[in-house]
């Protein structure tokens, strides 16, 4: 059995090294869910006692959510997750669009290497006549605003740049295409109205170490979600700065000011008010920890591990990121056999690891294929320690020795 | 301060009859979640340990639902909630025809009680030129399968009928709708294709009470959520029979063969998984139970409160369902009142309670708006005995009396 070899080739120690994959839940966080399961359990929409308990927390949660955004509480939207909320973000506009205006031509902005819950979308409205540009994010995989700038349209209705890459780790300048946004819009260039383009940011991968002022940030719509930050899964959350028109992707009750219907998860909603005040508390302190335990990371294994190269930028980047390509090997072996070591680690997103494409991030730094084909990543998080990282450096090392004894390729650097 | 009025008197005591809006979290459901937060917390996509650990908790699951329901496990789509598996049925049922066929004429069968889950959607498909049919209930609130069959034409892509009203928990003949809708597309009547019409039922009301063999019902596509059976919020699931043309409406990862993107919520899927076992475990001797319970609080209400009428059919309801209409009164103020008394009850659903419209459920019976605006409903449910009633029936008839000398309303019967 599987699981039993993975137990005992690690002496069943645990070295989780994908938290841009997923989190643990936090403790505290749990404890603040805690009694909303069984006892305040009430639907926020009745009148009576349990339910205007319910609702109360509701709007706790809002207001401490968009205390941390420095936003307005009615500016904060909670949805089932990050998908659901780019999915909103991104048809929401355009539908809203095509609902108020006869304009037909619609032009969208992205970059090639969003996650597939922004770029996924796009296809879809290409499909329908949408126009999208697909940005270049160069060797390093950073957008530079004055392509933005550049891709701008009178008949643009929305761009979408992620916050932080979530394979890459790469900061995008989210300030200074914001800023880039708002001075085509207040220049009236958009032949759609004053509203437009409209400025979205899937900023998932961030809450643990980067401000989140959305007005520093100038985005009109940010999407965040639980499972990334020690919150729960199952729940996520769009701010919407307020007069932005936008059309909900779901019909039903008229909860969450009618962007987003059905019964509010309240457990859920509360944990990740929770998680999202512990993540922006210790972000820079965990920042501070994490950069030189990621450059000490990145250090040894361009060292001490032939042929491995760095994807994505040396300082502008997460600081809990490694990602790196390791040539003449296949990551999903690399991966494999690393979790018989007991450590857990990924390659390209979690959420396209089953279909075995290259990484479409990896390729959209213009690596060639056997480069994504070898592409690791390595996520940090709170408990990560130096030891891991050396034990980590130190069996990767055998892996990829061991696998490169066996390989056919011989790539040439 | 109204919570501590609330509490004084009804002396701290809480009577809940709000089931039907949502459920407090049973304790095995917890305990079966427990595991999913922070321990066995993994990507169920991801390749390693956590996340095969995950997947396997996930697929049992799945299994468990599937056996339920008499359906194979990959019938089995976890979502978000009730919402969003009726707005995957109705929107991915048109939007796929859409897609593949080049016929403009779409027809969509429902009822005029549905959930707003069904009906706003509906109508946002009527504005995109969809036909929609809203079937007439009758007085005593059930569809009936000879009008379906009126309805269907070459061009009906979709009929979608509730299993149980949420209102006045009406049960509806899901099993003759399903045989009526099977006979004509067996007939080949269908313009759009074999596998049109598609049958949709919203069951979210039903699993504590009837019996959700989806082979019997012959549904092709089935609505179920967590929040309404003890289960945890903000988890819901779509039943997809084998061969059902279905688009999906939110897009990105490939998780839930695609219908479903985004990071599955491991705790809440299992937690479903396990409340829908329960309930339909317990069903039959829950049902015998409330059935009497129910029977006895609606004979005592129209007994000893004049002028109340029952709201729905007398027997071929939901066991724990009683809703009247107590004329000369507001609804509203009845819950209010009652509320301080601690008796959790509600007028309409949850969802549109905030808006202060007169039900549609009530309105769709034929009654007048006095009716609408005097209906209260009560559900009962695993706790609730006879004491609780008899309580609740006192409380009521003092309230009532209060509320008519002071009322300038005075309709005759």
């Amino acid at each position: 059995m599987r699981r039993k070899k993975t137990q005992n080739l690690s002496g069943g120690r645990r070295v989780y090294l994908d938290h841009a994959a997923t989190t643990y839940l936090d403790t505290r966080v749990r404890r603040a869910m805690d009694e909303f399961w069984s006892d305040n359990f009430g639907n926020p929409s009745a009148l009576y006692y349990e339910g205007r308990r319910a609702r109360e927390a509701v709007e706790n949660a809002r207001r401490q959510v968009a205390e941390v955004l420095n936003a307005a509480p009615q500016e904060i939207i909670f949805t089932n997750g990050g998908t659901e909320s780019d999915n909103l973000a991104i048809f929401g506009v355009v539908r809203k669009l095509r609902r108020q205006s006869s304009q037909k031509k619609v032009h969208i902005i992205t970059s090639k290497f969003e996650h597939h819950a922004v770029l996924h979308p796009c296809q879809e409205l290409e499909r329908e006549g949408v126009d999208i540009t697909y940005l270049d994010v160069g060797r390093e995989g950073i957008v530079n605003p004055l392509e933005v700038r550049k891709a701008l349209r009178p008949e643009t209705a929305l761009v979408s740049i992620m916050y932080a890459n979530n394979e890459i780790g790469t900061i995008q300048p989210i300030e200074k295409i914001g800023k880039t946004v708002e001075t085509f819009r207040r220049a009236k260039k958009s032949k759609l109205g004053p509203q437009y383009p409209v400025f979205h940011s899937d900023a998932c991968q961030t809450p643990e170490y980067l401000d989140l002022d959305t007005r520093k940030l100038k985005v009109d719509l940010m999407t965040l979600n639980g499972s990334k930050i020690y919150g729960p899964k199952g729940i996520g959350m769009l701010f919407i700065k307020q007069g932005v028109p936008l059309e909900p992707i779901l019909y039903g009750g008229s909860q969450e000011r009618k962007f987003r219907p059905g019964t509010e998860n309240v457990p859920a909603i509360v944990g990740f008010a929770e998680a999202l005040k512990i993540a922006q508390q210790g972000r820079q302190k965990e920042s501070q920890r994490l950069k030189k335990l990621r450059d000490y990371f990145i250090g040894r294994l361009l060292k001490e591990i032939p042929k491995t190269v760095l994807n994505g930028h040396p300082s502008e980047r997460l600081p809990n990121n490694v990602n790196v390509s390791i040539l003449d090997v296949e990551g999903e072996a690399v991966i494999l056999y690393l979790d018989e070591y007991g450590i857990s680690c990924s390659t390209g997103s979690a959420c396209t690891s089953e279909s075995f494409e290259p990484s479409h991030v990896i390729l959209a730094l213009g690596r060639p294929h056997a480069y994504a084909h070898g592409s690791v990543r390595f996520t940090m998080g709170r408990k990560t320690t130096k030891k891991d990282i050396d034990y980590t450096v130190e069996r990767l090392k055998e892996v990829v020795e061991k696998l490169r004894s066996i390989s056919a390729v011989n790539i040439k650097l």
